[in-house]
């Protein structure tokens, strides 16, 4: 789509400086951006190149203004500005409305007429499907499961049945939702019995799930996401997990059944939640961390095992490195003072 | 489903205290059960919520029975019963037997009359589909797959040709089973060369598989998960491996290549293995741990990184955090020594 | 396939010792072949099983052919022979050309006569799928994609809209390429805001992708992996990474976004990449390492935390479990310093 940076300013709430008639029909990084497109500057240590970019104007602070000298879209948050601005500039493709042929839905199910269902998709009876919601090619909605207003099912995502799902969600190819979580019995004679798995999943609204990601189903409550939440790829969400408002959770993080993240939480990559733990609101954790209690301060934590304080990990595992020498000079000292104590004791 | 304490003990072995006519429709938890819901009590730091539950009967073991007000199930094993008497309550959804209109099964197929096979489904030639198993929508199962009595693949799991998967198994959405082995053979000038992966994966009965693993085919022997192993989502297992019986696996762990896991093993989330080791009968590792050589005696392990026994890596690893202070201990202890040695010396 | 040990050797270079009349019919390992198999010795350690194999012939370097009493097959780099005889024994199996009854093909995507198309795959407009391309059950290849030349889609996986894959590659089932990176524009108040993903995956040729793993596509450029990369299962590609020609990434690794990795370089299992870093070309990481800063040396990395050094992370890893001894014994020296400072202030 093709937008005036004018355009752009009013629907953005930016000012403009330059010529608000210069028109864009795109986006790009400021180093590469070619001329009729829109660049940003969020960060400072690309500001070098902000003179000899070849991008017909660029989204910026403020405090960057002086340094532009072509046309700028001036915002104090140029990212999330960006964001906006990409979104009207490439608006998000949508397929006709209506059920397609190749679909199997059954005649029990309840699809809104604004909405769409792709072929090769199953969707059972008792299904809700409400208006401008898309579901991709290849998707499986089981019995009584609910998709709210224009929530996408990209393609190929699985939701088990009894799965509620909020409005303007993303679903990513390859989510799981409901699957059965991993309750076992032992039988005391070597053999697991499966625990049924009877409660659901919840997930609110403006919730992105990430591809292959995998969300069970309560043991007998709900596993619950609440609104706003972000959960990258591969992500492991057990059963009766709580994921707080707003919080965001990186790739290949694993997190143990009936663990309650709170409220504008992030955990980075590669984390792992032992089950039964609670992190309170605005919590931090960084990447491949192992978090094995509870967290009621807010702040940034880390570790390779235990969650401690990202300040006490540095310092302390610099010293890992150490370790070899640590032990030498141990073992030098020890001599040392057997020497002295020698000494000492001779009178030397 | 309705059914009276009464009718559960005699179902159940477990022995009925109070109205054995009371009637049952459903489970819940004790601090949330409500009248009509049978709950139990197999935790003791949940014996508090005996007193003021509304479920209408608990599943308690005798210790607990004198602390309970009013109608009670009692068994020995209460966890394993209240699983048993979960499944009486809430009876699968099994849908009608046959091919479902819009699967797609190859005539060369050979699909019980008893099993059903979901729209979207696609059955290739030469499989066999066993009595009473269930293939979900959205499934594949290539040529020469064999499904055994009464298993279940939830919805879009994928066979690749030749698996085997016993009775009575679970196959979680998202499962592929059989896909090619990670099996590369440099040619010596910077190309990897595939090396064909000719073997299949056997499963044995009573096997659960979690939402999105992988299972990868042998290399040229099989990959085989025996009976009754128990693996939760986002796992892999690689080619050859070798799971022994009534093993549980939990989410986002990967064990490599012809790697064996002995019987009543059991590996907590996000645990990994190196290639070519064993680990004997009853091993337990515990979460984020890698194990990086073979284990043969039974026991509990851990660790960031070699797998070490409990005990030895909690008394290490509380000293990581105090590394710091440490060598800051050892530093003083040089200036002292040193001055120490100074003074004798000079004879003070 | 059945050949004779003639005919393999012309077709691999290779040199005949013993019987060239000799048939093959298929391949088994040195101690559990059966007549008829071709077998292989790559690995000294296996040397032992060599005057006792029932393989009809064996594959072997020129050093080994002494130690081996029935046929063989010689050649410098057995393995890879290994790997080629294997594919000549084993032809991959082809299914006929031609879009299966039960695929849904878009009129405006174009689908070379001799690809082939099963069923209940879904190909969108704009796609192009070239010659002897075989996309297998369940697969989406969503808008404007491209499958390269004899390409592979084994089953079930999708290609979201505009992914390029070049040609001669396998693509195992669950794989996900060209879902939306993880972008995140906090709105200042809360919220986290969708940034556009604009980007490609960018797939060149003879590349090789696992199980369930994730591609995402990039914000603005593209997400890009070279010729001959190979991939294993569960591995999560984030937007805008670069993979080297010919490097190899095994199960469970996670890239985060913008971090490029060099030609021929080797990822263990387990591996995390955080975002934004650089590896030269033949760097090579070990298990479960998490590496967090560019390497600019080739060379063996490895550590639980920062990549550090094979060696160096050794000498100091032994020392982790001895951090309790090493704690008392600066206790001891502690105690027994003070000690002999007090005898010498005494003057003892």
């Amino acid at each position: 789509m093709t937008l005036t940076l004018g355009e752009l300013a009013a629907q953005l709430g930016a000012e403009v400086h330059g010529d608000a008639d210069c028109e864009l029909h795109g986006v790009g990084v400021l180093h590469d951006a070619q001329p009729g497109q829109l660049s940003f500057l969020a960060n400072p240590k690309y500001r070098k190149y902000l003179a000899a970019t070849r991008a017909s104007a660029v989204i910026l602070s403020p405090d960057d203004v002086a340094h532009c000298p072509g046309n700028a879209l001036v915002h104090a948050n140029p990212y999330l500005t960006y964001a906006r601005a990409a979104a009207l500039l490439h608006p998000l493709h949508r397929p006709a409305a209506g059920v397609s042929e190749g679909a199997w839905v059954d005649p029990a199910a309840d699809v809104h007429p604004t909405a769409h269902v792709a072929p090769g998709c199953v969707v059972e009876a008792g299904t809700v499907i409400a208006e401008r919601a898309i579901v991709g090619p290849n998707c499986v909605v089981r019995r009584n499961s609910r998709i709210g207003a224009g929530t996408r099912l990209v393609a190929s995502v699985t939701l088990c049945a009894d799965t509620q799902v909020g409005q303007g969600c993303v679903l990513h190819p390859g989510v799981v939702i409901g699957g059965d979580g991993f309750g076992l019995a032992p039988d005391g004679q070597g053999r697991w019995e499966r625990v049924p798995q009877l409660g659901r999943v919840v997930i609110g609204d403006d919730v992105d799930i990430g591809a292959n990601t995998t969300v069970d189903r309560g043991a007998i409550g709900d596993t619950v996401i609440h609104d706003g939440a972000k959960i990258d790829n591969l992500v492991q969400i057990a059963h009766n997990v709580e994921i707080g408002e707003g919080s965001a959770i990186a790739g290949c993080t694993g997190i143990s059944g009936s663990s309650k993240i709170g409220r504008h939480c992030t955990l980075a990559g590669g984390v792992g939640l032992v089950g039964h733990i609670e992190l309170t609101d605005n919590v931090h954790v960084t990447g491949f961390s192992m978090v094995t209690r509870s967290i009621d301060e807010p702040g940034v934590y880390a570790g390779g095992i235990p969650a401690i304080s990202h300040a006490e990990w540095g310092r302390n595992f610099a010293r890992i490195r150490k370790l070899d020498e640590m032990a030498k000079k141990i073992r030098t000292l020890e001599k040392q003072l057997a020497e002295l104590a020698a000494q000492a004791g001779r009178g030397d």
